[in-house]
């Protein structure tokens, strides 16, 4: 058995026994029932996910995964290759927003090289090195990967949460960096969803309508050309997927089999996200959807998955910088199950239905 | 000059070259243009504001306003009068929502009691006493104050803002707490917005059918009873309004007035500002709405001071919680601005159509 078999064999059902125990809890703090909304829904999954009525979220830790995308040739990004290299090495010196959003919540960044397409020259304990190749092929012209890269990215993925889990993982947060990545991103989720690929194409970091046709047009191209099996997650990964996407997939499973709530970014994210679904539907009961980007493919995923995002702020920069906003609500829940007092500890009076 | 009137003359136009000067920087950091979608537009927002170039929100500060209301009489709400004392014990003591979410985002509580209908006990310099009186009067039989009452109440806020500024703040969140504290924010709404009362009532801390039919007939009766004047906020405050939704107003004011960034809560806190915006319109500029609350009149008010919420999470709780997550992401913009890479010191190549 593999490790993606072995992993999914891990994730079992969450615990709805602790869920009902943490709604009557949640009753009787000094508040109306319900009032705090969305904020207790958290807190709820939070003890299902993690067996433990007093959940901490201390240790918050959110891994970027950059990889490159052959399909870059077909002029489908604004951006040069050569900046998924030097954004690594941004988040590596600290000036990325992701850096900033992560200090503002106080959440440690784990960058993994998944397949950036050049040898990374900086050295740092925040980078780790899991290159399954050095960018994917063109899947305008050929499969983007094989079946083993496939495979093994998605291994990947599950050693840097194994590694990471070591030293303390109780929230994890996931986050993308690849020049070009939106098209495998909209290629994968029109082959799994079946919708067509206008409706789940957007315009990335910023392209023209010129671009935009050609983005579409180029999607299509590789899917009739590499017919990936919509019933086989790793095949759809392998042909019109990526490196990163592969990485976060397997992230999603082994948070999920280790009980650690696990929080999406953006579109991106989310494709990883729903190959993990396709792998291990359960997997989904570990998932917070922190936000709605901008990308209209990242609410077709969402809406598949069953998943309702938390903000709304017109964001698309990827790198789990969404992700960090989200935790911090996440963690507000947590604390107001966890912290505020009772009807009874504070001497308050129940609402006279209850008398 | 009243005190009012001073405030407001300090009241000056944002800083919209310094806007401009903020989009410029925010173009440069490295992400593509635009991506981080909201968090952008409030560091600019902060920048119009404040005035400065660089800044920073280390003094957060909330300010939770409490009192009772005499309409309590008519049966409008399921919780007795009792709880207002009581939870400003709460407030004090540090176990209600609005303590664990200002601990949350490293903000200080001040708790004032604008008119709580009790002596209260509790001794606390977290805790300032500007009392109006002890409640309201009900407003279904006749005036819920005076005139000079509401003076004095807007007075108020504008003293607490000046005595805590002393101490820095350099962002403030406004919270309420008063059992029967919707009913006299939808009698304001409906007699400034014009809207119907049913249109902007919802059910507080959670009524049934029976109470919610009654506290509409109760806000109607005291509106045909008393005849508030909807070109004078004064007058509607002073005869369908709350000592502590004039002390907010008041606050809002003076927020204004000293270049400080004030963020609203639910739909009470809402209501002081729509008193501040009736009484001077250009403090809307200095405002950011922190969530859209439960209840229905807190979005027409929104509608009609031109004002997006940040947040949906289904929130009714008031006490200045939903601003607490609002300047979280406020921050969040601003560290954002300040501290993340440019293309140039991060040495990363631009889009290509820029090049």
């Amino acid at each position: 058995m593999g490790k993606i078999e072995e992993t999914i064999k891990e994730i079992g059902p969450i615990d709805e026994k602790l869920i009902e125990e943490a709604q009557e809890r949640l009753d009787r703090l000094t508040k109306p029932k319900g009032s705090l909304g969305r904020l207790e829904e958290l807190a709820k999954k939070v003890v299902g996910i993690t067996g433990e009525k007093d959940p901490s979220l201390k240790n918050k830790v959110i891994f970027t995964m950059a990889g490159d995308h052959g399909v870059v040739e077909e002029g489908v990004s604004v951006f040069p290759q050569e900046v998924t290299p030097q954004m690594v090495d941004n988040f590596i010196k600290g000036g990325a927003g992701i850096n900033i959003l992560a200090r503002h919540i106080g959440a440690r960044v784990v960058v993994v090289d998944m397949g950036v397409a050049s040898e990374l020259k900086i050295k740092s304990e925040k980078l780790k090195i899991k290159k399954i190749g050095y960018g994917t092929k063109n899947m305008a012209k050929e499969s983007a990967m094989t079946r083993e890269e496939a495979i093994k990215s998605i291994e990947a993925g599950i050693e840097i949460f194994e590694e990471e889990y070591k030293k303390g993982i109780d929230i994890l947060g996931l986050g993308d960096m690849g020049i070009g990545n939106t098209t495998p991103s909209s290629a994968i989720t029109t082959v799994i969803t079946g919708l067509p690929a206008e409706e789940v194409t957007g315009r990335g970091t910023g392209i023209n309508d010129g671009i935009f046709e050609n983005k579409i047009k180029v999607i299509k191209r590789a899917i009739k050309l590499n017919r990936p099996n919509p019933k086989d997650p790793i095949d759809v990964l392998a042909k019109v997927g990526g490196f990163e996407i592969g990485g976060l997939a397997g992230s999603f499973l082994a948070a999920a089999a280790h009980k650690v709530p696990v929080v999406t970014d953006g579109f991106i994210v989310t494709t990883g996200a729903l190959i993990a679904f396709e792998l291990e539907p359960r997997v989904k009961d570990y998932i917070f959807a922190s936000h709605s980007s901008v990308e209209v493919g990242h609410r077709a995923i969402l809406e598949k998955m069953g998943l309702r995002p938390l903000l709304d702020l017109d964001m698309r920069l990827g790198e789990g910088t969404g992700a960090c906003l989200g935790i911090s609500l996440i963690e507000a829940g947590v604390k107001i199950l966890t912290e505020m007092a009772t009807f009874e500890s504070a001497e308050v009076s129940k609402s006279l239905e209850e008398k």
